[in-house]
């Protein structure tokens, strides 16, 4: 097989577009896909601060990658998660990226900063693990943004996460997370536009980007996601994809072309039920939202084990009735499926 | 595992309601399933003429003897589709199950009374096999009621069926086929009502439902299906459902419940565009209706090849514009996945 662009001998098959590319014409046309979505979307422009949720892993550092050669003025964010023999590598990946690279990173860690991790976290709120990470991670996500003053968050999703979020929601018919489902949101009340830049590339390209390009990245899935319900949607997926090459595009882009009207209405609702979280400030329709909330919860199951308490997470000042992450996430990205760094 | 209704022991598992049956209680919920079905979606009424698409299958033959069981007037139309090892058992299941119930079956068979079967009809009008028999097995069904006097046509789709044409057609966010996958289409200008009394059912269900009433049926897959899309579409939503039981009556009910507006103007706007076949009174947008355009090509080809000709079809006098199956088939019930026989 042929480079579609150059004619030289291909190094990779994307058989959704029949194509074959080598490796230079390879990272151009990641680089294409990034900056085509970038517009389509009207993701950010030059000049503007991004900050991206970088998790160590293929996506997010791809993503990095891309946005600094492009030009964009983008600093990364490594959140350790405290799971064992996962988080310590993954922080690794990041901080040696960031290091070549010549980027800012900045970190925030559970366990030092807000006195959990996501087992205890989740365990002490009831809920599963990935449910917890990903509440948390939104949240700091866009305390973060705010508090350093970015304009835009940018993480890792790609085509294969967007659709299995995208079948997930479409499962259970969730209208709130469908009207959310959008490749860029835009911001509000003082939290920053949060954006998908790869949503046209899919995993295994990023993957490819990563290793063409000489980016080390952790390559384990994190331990605590086996078996989650967004790994079965990417599997059967995978399955139609392998019989129809295109399809998860396909599905994907027809549902922001033709689906994007679904659930407005029930989104615009819950929006206006939305109240500053009296501890972070975060909107929320309960008296305290769901971060702050797992925060109380995992610092009282430690001070019943005789633990000392840790930091208490601090008032995101600035922001009024913003819509962030929140109480069973109205104002985050969507339902389920990590939370693309 | 006890039976639910009645603390017997139970023969059969059904995990999405986390219950399992024993034979005649599971008889029984069979009953009420179809009897739910035609209430909540008003398909039917009692007094009513219902003609009941009937492949031999495990679906149709159910159904047929549920409405029948459930009092309703319920004939039974077999169409011969010539396919080679298939279509002759498979006759011989329906008229089996008709003469042991003492119920009518009407017969139209494809070679003798229009003059292709699937294979050489497909070959002629240059569609897949699959797409073929559904085009001519939902215009049969319509001209046959609309010539034999019925309100309504009973289709044998069950939950299965309809979560894999949503699926499908949710992939290609198909809004026109979308809006018109319903339990129950209105009858339009002289067209039946078409109804799916199985959808409450999977076809596990409906498998067992035959085993344990002595029903005999054609077991085999039809061998010209073997790798289409419909199938995946299963195959994907199978694999979701051993995950988590329930997730394909989650899906379909769901889309019923919220997703119904979807694809309403674009179907409104497909309607506008019809007119009455000039040769059989369907509703098409072309000079000439897909069934009879079929019709005439596999005439056509069959006549290069020096065969004899067949008869040539005979025009529904009756019908005006109505709303049946015509080209591409906006008036039909869905893109893929079999015509529910």
């Amino acid at each position: 097989m042929k480079c579609r662009s150059c004619r030289a001998k291909a190094v990779i098959e994307v058989r959704r577009h029949n194509a074959g590319f080598c490796a230079e014409c390879f990272v151009t046309y990641c680089r294409n896909q990034v900056s085509r979505a970038i517009d389509e979307h009207k993701m950010m422009v030059p000049g503007e601060r991004a900050l991206v949720a970088v998790s160590g892993g293929k996506d997010s550092l791809a993503l990095w990658d891309l946005l600094v050669d492009l030009g964009y003025d983008a600093d990364g964010l490594y959140i350790g998660l405290g799971i064992a023999g996962y988080s310590e590598p993954s922080g690794t990946y990041a901080r040696a990226f960031a290091a070549q690279k010549g980027t800012r990173l900045v970190e925030v860690d559970l366990p030092r900063d807000f006195g959990y991790d996501v087992r205890s976290g989740a365990a002490a709120d009831k809920r599963v693990p990935c449910s917890a990470c990903g509440l948390s991670k939104r949240h700091i996500f866009d305390r973060s943004a705010v508090e350093g003053g970015y304009d835009v968050v940018a993480t890792g999703h790609n085509l294969d996460d967007e659709a299995a979020v995208l079948l997930g929601n479409l499962l259970h018919w969730d209208l709130a997370y469908l009207a959310r489902q959008r490749p860029a949101l835009p911001g509000r009340d003082g939290f920053p536009r949060k954006v998908k830049p790869l949503v046209r590339l899919s995993e295994r390209e990023t993957a490819a980007y990563c290793i063409l390009r000489g980016i080390d990245y952790q390559v384990e899935e994190c331990p605590m996601s086996a078996g989650n319900k967004h790994l079965g949607y990417k599997d059967a997926l995978n399955a139609i994809e392998e019989r129809s090459p295109g399809s998860k595009a396909a599905f994907y882009s027809g549902f922001l072309e033709r689906g994007s009207g679904l659930g407005a209405e029930v989104a615009e609702q819950e929006r206006e039920g939305l109240h500053p979280c009296p501890s972070c400030g975060a909107p929320t329709v309960a008296p305290l939202c769901a971060f702050c909330r797992l925060v109380e919860r995992a610092a009282r199951a430690s001070s019943d084990k005789g633990e000392p308490p840790k930091r208490i997470p601090v008032a995101v000042a600035t922001v009024g009735s913003g819509l962030g992450p929140r109480d069973e996430d109205p104002g985050g990205q969507e339902r389920a499926g990590g939370s693309g760094t």
